[in-house]
């Protein structure tokens, strides 16, 4: 196939230069496979905007070449895209059983179920997908059932490992296959793309196994409730806290809606294993003795609506935490909830409970699910490959991950830093990266799938700093006079009742600046606006040191 | 003086369960004394909000009764209120040189310093202040010249320690006044004030003395241009930096108006010690060798508009970091800034540069300027207070910080944690904690000091999710009908360009909605306003899942 003039192509439409939304493509002619469809939350400068996924155009627009959508696995980085992905554009989508059965869930909800190819695989399946073959290993991650990728292409292989660490003691036997990357590395590997997450993070990670030991030591010490806390995912840690509560005839309740259908599908599936009778419903919580329960429940970030938050401001209808209760955070809060985070620890205590919180390497209560530096050496070790790609990081993780490629013997000049839509294309056994492909945030506001831009963003900016003003007057057609108004309305801007002598000021230079116009002979509409806006702008900032969005209207009659 | 009936009481005014806006009150009776004027940075939530201040109407209220304001130090979450607090209650303000020097750059910028009386003092100082005499004792922290005070009143001896650590080896000959604190506690301390900022922390802070032997090696490293970034107002760490540069051969340049202005006064009131001809200026950096040349600079935090910020962006007009310069961030990011602390780190790899960044612990660039778990033990072993008030910090540390006071020996009966505004009455020995004064935050928005309530704010959150809307009518005053309009104005909500059939429809709907409303007899505007902002609320939620502010205006002609 080499010298057909045809080329591979490697690139990113999400998740380099962010953490979030991943979306990776591997193509070669005629023949796209796509790899994740993940969303991202918007930082405090996207005001309203709900979720940010990646912008498919380049997808679009090549409908007829996509073969495949791989889903390396159920966290909402990897899967948050697809219901919004999949509206705008229909693709088989291929995942391991979790990993489908969290996706049908998500599609069940958008009513995308019925009109989605959701196809099973395991890390023996073999995808042939155009000139593109597939084949997988098994990965340590903190949810079970992930995959890496090794595509087999005419140029070579292309390894995708998904996210990762190296557990040597996994929970519930959720070994990685580090044979078979050891001989996909040993027959040549073309390039890598290794995820970056913990590329500033020297040694290597621990094992979630020590996190059971933690969690049967707080188990064995609290002598009331236990509120344990984490994410709905991480299937090996609720394992752990069932396995903690069954060592200590505890029995357990779920809370938050996110835990329910998580264990649901976990258990349905066998990916988790609950004794018989060991669990009750929230409503019986309060009829068993303190000592004899343990609630499973989400909000280990803070976020304001979880059931540990409702829980910490006894806002919770069924389940109160009280004094002497043990409270767990078994997380370690991600940027940008710290401040939240803090204030339901501040409420927590404010209730009396113990509370176990903080850097899970603090508390032993949790473990990254990322490979630390070591890792991600062993890992291009193993594969040993020719082109490397960091992926799955911001800038200074896939730069730092770059610089451990060199001390393990990646050629430097081999080592692609991209961003989103930056093409590494490899022709003849040579890379290159000089191409882009569109890509970017795709906005998600409320049903509106990138229908919010810069201009709507920087209005919202505007209105949230100063509120707004708005200036009505009608003026009569024939003779241009002011036959109602002006009017002014506020919002956000001052308290109204105690602002009365600013805003008839206000009112008082409308009229007067539209009349001094007039007399000037201005009477087009767009230029009194501006004078009435520069006037009364400038008024307001002398006065109380704020620029509101200002809107004069003129109707005419 | 016992039995008079007049008793002591105590309180915060900001500071607890929070970190910032740091005011305390010592009264008896009719003798108040103030500690502190603080200031802090509104959270996301408080929009367009500049800063936030201390309510004081209870010392508006009780203006004839005070006596002073003492400022323990320097720093913004203790002087930062005072432009805004003086403007609306003047009172004589005491507090060390650098202190001082420090405030007076503030009140000359908004013009009040004609009009405040600063009174220098020193850790010799007694003021006689009504019934009240103040002592005071020197603390190690973050900035020079920190003072802990004891109030003698007929009660006893009230402690307030100011910010502190234990700094056996500080910078500069700042050493504490232990064998005072001794005396202090020797002969009888009523109650301790102590601050809680480190409580979670277990241990001793280190030194700030490690830190230099870390900035020395960095230094000796470097190849070519170092950009050191702290807070400007760590007076020890900059001496530090001096003295590595000397020790290096390296000149010393300021970048940042905050690091200019405060080595400025510090050097003046020789607290900084600078060598003949080490400073040089910025536009100098370019024609000096990198080898020798250091950049001191503000933007350690991330923030948009500090030099390293723009440094980092390449938008600085003086001077570029080029490939293989060195970045130092010497701080530790505070929770709610990792974001943009990372970002900045992102940009400064891109450029080339080596950076020194993350966790003080980690890259020994950085210690705490507060007391660790053990050195708050120290403080309260010293004092051995009768009574127990933990300041200056958020809910769980002054939690923590009380169950370290039981752990050496306090009555748990006798802790006292307080909100702002809950007062603790001492009378013959005896404390109870049962009233409440004024207190809670007072915004500052513009020129406005608290004249931005929770309606003002609830509009501009509303506003900034989903944008607003404007439908303006004019109906005529005799028979009611739409003589101008209906109009539809939007800011923030939709792109109006690719909306247009959208909001056509709405402009029907609202033509049609008052034609119904008018044929059933409806006329008055308040309910025809209402009867416009159902329907369009329901049909523009329908279409775009959003919910903007919307403002029906009716003009009558």
């Amino acid at each position: 196939m080499k010298g057909s003039g045809q080329k591979l192509s490697i690139f990113a439409l999400g998740g380099v230069n962010e953490i979030g939304k991943n979306m990776y493509v591997v193509q070669y002619g005629k023949d796209i496979v796509v790899i994740d469809c993940g969303s991202k939350f918007p930082d405090e400068s996207l005001l309203g905007i709900d979720l940010i996924i990646p912008d498919i155009s380049y997808l679009m627009q090549n409908r007829d070449k996509v073969r495949a959508l791989i889903i390396t696995h159920g966290h909402e980085d990897h899967i948050g895209g697809l219901p919004y992905v999949l509206k705008q554009m229909n693709m088989p989508v291929y995942g391991t059983r979790l990993t489908l059965g969290l996706i049908e869930a998500k599609l069940r909800e958008a009513r995308l179920l019925g009109q989605t190819k959701l196809i099973p695989i395991d890390s023996d399946s073999r995808l042939e997908l155009g000139s593109i073959t597939a084949a997988f290993f098994k990965t340590n991650h903190s949810i079970p059932d992930c995959l890496g990728i090794a595509f087999e292409t005419p140029e070579g292989t292309v390894v995708h490992t998904g996210d990762f660490k190296f557990d040597l003691t996994p929970v519930n036997e959720q070994y990685a296959d580090i044979h078979k990357m050891a001989d996909i590395g040993k027959n040549g590997v073309l390039a890598l793309l290794s995820e970056s997450t913990n590329a500033e993070r020297p040694g290597f990670t621990p094992s979630e196994r020590n996190v059971g030991e933690h969690i049967l030591e707080a188990f064995r010490k609290a002598r009331q409730k236990i509120f344990f806390s984490t994410f709905a995912s991480n299937v090996h840690r609720l394992q752990q806290v069932i396995d903690a509560a069954a060592a200590t005839r505890r029995k357990i309740a779920l809370l938050g809606r996110g835990m329910e259908n998580v264990v649901a599908i976990a258990a349905e599936l066998g990916y988790i294993r609950i004794p018989e009778g060991m669990m009750v419903k929230p409503e019986e919580v309060n009829g068993l003795p303190p000592g004899r329960i343990a609630v499973l429940c989400t909000g280990s970030q803070g976020e304001p609506m979880s059931a540990l938050s409702r829980l910490a401001g006894s806002m919770h209808r069924q389940v109160a935490i009280l004094p002497g209760d043990t409270v767990i955070l078994s997380a370690t809060p991600i940027p940008g909830n710290e401040r939240s985070v803090a204030r339901m620890v501040d409420n927590l205590y404010r209730l009396g409970a113990e509370v176990i919180y903080g850097s899970g390497t603090v508390t032993g209560m949790h473990v990254s699910g990322h490979a630390s530096q070591e890792e991600l050496k062993l890992m291009l070790t193993l594969m040993k490959p020719k082109y490397f790609i960091p992926i799955h990081g911001e800038f200074r993780m896939l730069h730092l991950h770059g610089r451990l490629a060199e001390t393990v013997g990646v050629d430097p000049g081999h080592i692609f830093i991209v961003g989103n839509g930056d093409v590494v294309d490899i022709e003849n056994g040579t890379a290159v990266q000089a191409r882009k492909v569109q890509a970017g945030n795709t906005l998600v506001d409320g049903w509106g799938i990138g229908d919010v831009g810069s201009i709507v963003l920087r209005d919202r900016k505007h209105l949230s700093e100063d509120g707004m003003l708005v200036v009505v007057v009608t003026l009569s057609r024939t003779e241009g006079q002011i036959v109602s108004g002006p009017d002014i309305i506020s919002r956000g801007f001052v308290y109204v009742r105690e602002s009365e002598s600013l805003l008839e000021e206000a009112n008082r230079l409308v009229a007067e600046t539209i009349a001094r116009l007039q007399a000037e002979n201005v009477y087009q509409w767009s230029a009194l606006k501006i004078g009435v806006k520069d006037v009364l702008g400038r008024y307001l900032y002398e006065s109380t040191g704020r620029k509101p969005v200002i809107l004069p209207i003129i109707m005419e009659i």
